[in-house]
């Protein structure tokens, strides 16, 4: 199993137990996820910017429009960090000081470039089937201008680190003789029935790519 | 309706219609969550890091141990950019190029400072309250060491900018001919049953806080 190599940028320091550098689980989490937040520094200001996101091997393909600011900045190939975080649940400790969270996050470090012309087609692909999985195939195509005002960026992931939270509250032990309720509340992100847009066609089905959003 | 100053920091370029600047607007998204991206910078590397937080009028605390990498970095007080961000929904258009998000996202700009060690205990009730409201009241309180491993930071929000889209697919005239389907996939984040912890007295019973989470 490949890992990230891990130094002063990447490692796990608080909780170390929680870190994994290999690059199957920080897949696992960028592809269970669509939407990540970039930070971009400028004139010694950070920004952290939420925008949707794809990976193919050891890429991240984002987009934007091209007049965009985060594309301008990003476009430079100054160095940026790209974090994925999954809520699974709120953990409940009979003492305040132990409560917590179970999550998946993962912590990207790379610079961004631009993706040529002839391979934006492509890489907005990766991006679309990310969100929705063949929702790409029943979409009128992007024509030459659309991808023209679209600006895609390409981050090679160079190092990274996932941290991981599961399980119960772990409490002090004399506080497990309190009357007090302990436990998880899982949390997840969940799709709801599907809104028809006003205009459209009656006959039009509710397609594939919808019926297999879980 | 008191606004944040806007500058080039904050303003929102890109669909500027979507921008919002009001402190209402602002407080709302952040309210609404408890999760934020905190993004920081070092020896020009920005730092993208998930951390938990909770609001009281223009002050956003967050917390983590004393020992931490993102404590110790944002104590120093250069500037940071937090960020909020709730996906609302999926928007399918007919072309790929119109495919969006409904979001509701929140971007802050400002400097972190510790709480004095005095004032720890009630930030952390903020952030508790926001996490789970009625829950600090149920728990074990922090004792003086817990206090003490705790590292709480304030960051009065100097500026914001709070960037909402609602609503359905926008298509090209010529693409409402298509039999595509368009619409909107509802997203929220959801609670499910409580799992109460192995080691839970028996006769412990679901607290409050819990039955009034959504």
């Amino acid at each position: 199993m490949s890992e990230y190599q891990i130094n002063q940028r990447n490692k796990v320091k608080r909780i170390p137990d929680r870190g994994h550098y290999d690059h199957e689980t920080v897949y696992a989490i960028l592809d269970a996820g669509f939407l990540c937040h970039i930070g971009f520094v400028v004139n010694d200001q950070p920004f952290v910017i939420p925008t949707l996101y794809g990976r193919k091997d050891n890429k991240i393909y984002i987009h934007g429009a091209s007049t965009s600011r985060m594309i301008k900045n990003l476009e430079k190939g100054f160095p940026v960090s790209l974090t994925v975080t999954h809520v699974d649940g709120l953990v409940l400790a009979r003492s305040a000081f132990h409560h917590s969270m179970n999550y998946r996050s993962a912590v990207i470090f790379g610079t961004a470039k631009p993706v040529a012309p002839e391979k934006k087609d492509n890489a907005l692909f990766v991006i679309s089937e990310n969100i929705i999985a063949g929702r790409w195939a029943e979409s009128r195509k992007p024509n030459a201008k659309e991808l023209k005002a679209t600006a895609v960026l390409e981050i090679e992931i160079e190092q990274a680190s996932a941290k991981i939270r599961t399980g119960g509250p772990k409490d002090d032990k004399p506080d497990y003789e309190l009357n007090i309720w302990a436990g998880v509340i899982p949390m997840t992100m969940t799709y709801s029935e599907p809104l028809p847009d006003d205009l459209l066609k009656v006959s039009t089905p509710l397609p594939p790519s919808i019926k297999n959003l879980s």
